[in-house]
């Protein structure tokens, strides 16, 4: 960490800055420039309060060296995470291909599409049973029957179930599911991070619709530093200018977000552009720089779902979809499922 | 609500598109243009889902015409909506100064603030006790624990009290807080908003970091469709690309959430910038455009503070700005308190 | 083009608006809704002002149906434009890769750069000459001297050369120049497109950095509105709030540019994020989604250049990503060259 | 500057580094970290090209300690530069009120808008002769005869005139214009900033819809590093994701430009959000967090008005607005004129 001191820094209040970092065990050494005062800290620095340095008199900036994620920092874990996701390993050489309804709205929805989808070549199934909408007067979900109507369609296909949850209240319902999702809207909702830290279940973090990088590698941080490491990213498009697209798929996010951290990606092609046929060049595009896995809204009905329908693959538009895919994912050196 | 059917849709699929919108009892009017067909919508389409609609087959594109909002607009609700706070008014020309700590460190600490900043012209005093903080690491706040010490200051110093919520499990800890405060990161925690729709206690709802003044409504409706209309909205900053200020005050929001809606409008000028010597002009164009309070962060130690520390005032920081804001207060013609 | 008009228009205004509408050629049908009537123009509305519509006192909103562009409008012009770029062919199956240094330094640097490229696989060479900086103290370039040595390089090389223009005023600079190049902050300097619309020469248009894609083929159509039809569209990488990246690359701009327009689409993934090791990574990427090109900059001595060194290649780096970069382009079905 | 070092940089490499920057006139202090090790610039950093710095092997991060720009620096003139505008000051405690319409459109339009303007109190005239409109198929502008058009309406009030350059191709036919406007487009258009720089003449110069201040600053120093430091600052709105507004006024940037620069400050509220209601409480900030001129869009006719009718005042509105107004410039400690 390196302090820019104030140009009317007087010595006396320097050296009480010095004292007080000292004390919080660091080292401090310094250089004399023609405006500015410099302070170089050695040790770790990753227990100081940047915000409490900052607000000293004295100070005019402060520069951070080291990371401020441990667990999650791949500098410290070189090694690639692989995460167990009901048998599925996400990470590790292999793609997972996510696919099913927005919402589960019946019993009859969500195993023939769950079927439809495993016959296509997904791995595993989504669908969610809490729906974050943004009105109070849309389709808000079937909850705890809509996770029932999951595990009913994982019985039936053997695919394993990822679904969002939106309150640490509700954890007890997700017992049986495979993966548990954290939506963009509630990647920064701390009291359910700390929660899920405390569950060993695979949790699929997604990234909020304003959050840099660093802010999802801090929500991931959140969760492993309560103990549970299994943790899997999820790029699903960012908030921009742009009109035409409903969200901006940052696909740099993925090579970058494996060089910084040793977690697994994911990627979301539907929610970030909210267009249909856009889905399969954007599963292309992230499937060539790497991601680890696809979460893909395919619905059997689109015309008739109770959200989301425009972004919906039918069946067959997935099927065909899969077909392209497929050979792109051996020749990228991967392997599906 | 306008649709804008597709160049080539067909007939028979228009037919049934027509037949499904009459069943859910709007009358349709169609104009024929050149490439496009037009559909109008007459009738109460509020409980339309637009997304169904555009996930048609024949269907282009879809343009709401009424707002998706109905409890805060002002076009059903003419008049300016007064909330009650612990005694206070917020709306109705007068203006309440909310300030006091980012967070609640101590007995000492907020009740030396509470008087301080009571003297200096303050109406109201806010203070964290559950912190929503990016780093697993930094302080979280002093949780329940913190709200006692926030009733003793009000007990000490009669102001009404404003605190942040993160969680609904926290609600029975708020049973004496004058004002429940949704923090931007909670704004589309829609299981925590629904919760606090059944409450009655005003509820001071923060704008997301990149959440449109729309969603806010939206936000806002959720609370208020539970039978909650005491919510007071919340302009902070948003995020942009711009680096020399933490967020982007966005002053447009004040006048125009005032026109789109009847509910009161306060401005965090501290968190807009995360800058002491913006806080005194941010606090002056918020008054002029309108703003119904202010909250303000004031430290009476802002070098020792655990959180937020460079964006904090000091009270005589805090005193001096107030020396100049009342009479400004006066002359747009609102009343301080 | 459909017009919402007020609540309260009264009759008499509403006809002078048709009035106004019919006069200038458009055919008016009405449907009158509950709140809001509404107004649906047939005909050719592309020469409609849609701002002066906008201001007449009785409208409320105005939206359009048809693309505000003609020339560049697949609508129109369904076939795949390939523009000939000194004898190279951008669109239509081929991929070029346009590679070389920020900057031109000096003969030795852009031929050795050149034939460096060229024998890794390079099919054009980039370089500066006129180089838009920040700063007023950074190296410009070198100008006229800066194009007569790209010639030199082209001819030791007999790679077709793209260079950057900053202002209608140095055309003639440009007459032996293969394809002119209009940088990010020179998207809407509308008088230079109007002049490079005169021009018969191919124009490489980079997309601004906060500028939309719609505003994009807007800029594309100011040149070919002058008559030259040889336009290429460069994604380079938009401005957002992430700063682990200079910019966000916007790859989902590739697949949508192409369906709403015919022209070809490059990609800039050394400018997208100013990061050299996420060059082959947002290459890969680009060429799955279907970029008719890359620009990608390589420099000989990436320390010792006067401007980007960070995000430049080095020629070993450059050549290993092509060996990887080829079989893709292959498997993607495209010929290199 | 503060250079970060890579953490396996070897002594050698090092040890050249540090020679390069000696060579360069600056000197070299060390401090030895964990992980990084760091060097401290002492000297003259301003002309050290960071980019070539950040292009080093060894080199990890640069950390700038000084501001970039210079002439337009407060620390290096403290005092406010007061603007001589046809004999009207901007800045020094003036407020001028800027208004006239978006185009210069026939002599009785700007005629009798000025005459209008000037009974309601403005002091200043603008009118666009060249206009950067989005599209080619809109009013690009009267050219030439728009800019006498406005001399004579000068002639007629007194009123200084504003009024937009595109191209330095046309600096002559500005010989006579009092304030030379740069716009958001062309912020970066350097060329153009170049030739300004060598003219005496005042320049308006806007902030690009995607600049930041520091980008501002530095297209100032452009122009002032050219020997003309008649520049003014003018902030309107910049492009985020809210959709109510065109765009989001930055009203921080006001105090915070005139923090770190010593130039006047222009707020176009017009422009800033494309909405006519909006413009009376906008002026009211801008004036309230200490503006030194308004640049407001007023229309003798708005509803046909060439361009932009929607965010233009009707005269009467503009009258209005200056009552209420006048007082507040008044009561903020300033004189109108």
């Amino acid at each position: 960490m390196i302090i820019i001191l104030k140009e009317n820094a007087g010595k006396n209040e320097c050296d009480s800055l010095i004292s007080m970092l000292n004390e919080k065990g660091v080292k401090v050494s310094g250089i004399n420039g023609v405006n500015h005062n410099i302070l170089g800290l050695v040790g770790d620095t990753s227990k100081l309060d940047i915000e409490l340095i900052n607000a000293q008199p004295v100070v005019e900036r402060v520069q951070r060296v080291q990371e401020p994620y441990k667990a999650c920092n791949r500098q410290f874990h070189p090694d690639d995470t692989v995460v167990d996701a009901g048998g599925k390993k996400i990470g590790g050489g292999h793609v997972q291909i996510i696919a099913g309804p927005c919402s589960v709205e019946s019993e009859e929805q969500i195993i023939s599409t769950a079927e439809a989808v495993k016959k296509a070549g997904a791995t595993m199934l989504r669908g969610g049973a809490f729906k974050p909408r943004t009105s109070p007067y849309s389709f808000q979900g079937l909850h705890g029957e809509g996770i029932k109507l999951l595990l009913k369609a994982k019985k039936a296909t053997g695919l394993p179930i990822v679904t969002e949850i939106m309150s640490a209240e509700h954890l007890d319902l997700f017992a049986d599911v495979d993966v548990i999702q954290v939506g963009a809207r509630n990647m920064q909702n701390f009291e359910l991070l700390k929660q899920l830290g405390h569950s060993d279940k695979p949790v699929l973090l997604k990234r909020g619709l304003a959050n840099t990088m660093e802010e999802l590698l801090m929500s991931a941080e959140y969760i492993m530093s309560g103990g549970n490491n299994n943790v899997i990213l999820c790029e699903r498009g960012i908030r921009t200018f742009e009109t035409y697209t409903r969200n901006t798929l940052d696909i740099s996010a993925v090579p970058l977000l494996k060089q910084r951290s040793h977690l697994p990606v994911v990627v979301d092609p539907s929610h970030a552009t909210g267009i249909v046929s856009l889905v399969e060049p954007l599963s292309r595009a992230a499937i060539a720089v790497g991601a680890d896995a696809l979460e893909i809204e395919v619905h059997c009905n689109p015309s008739k779902a109770l959200s989301d329908g425009a972004q919906q693959l039918k069946p067959e538009q997935f099927e065909k979809m899969m077909e392209n895919l497929v050979p792109m994912i051996e020749f990228c050196g991967k392997k599906l499922g």
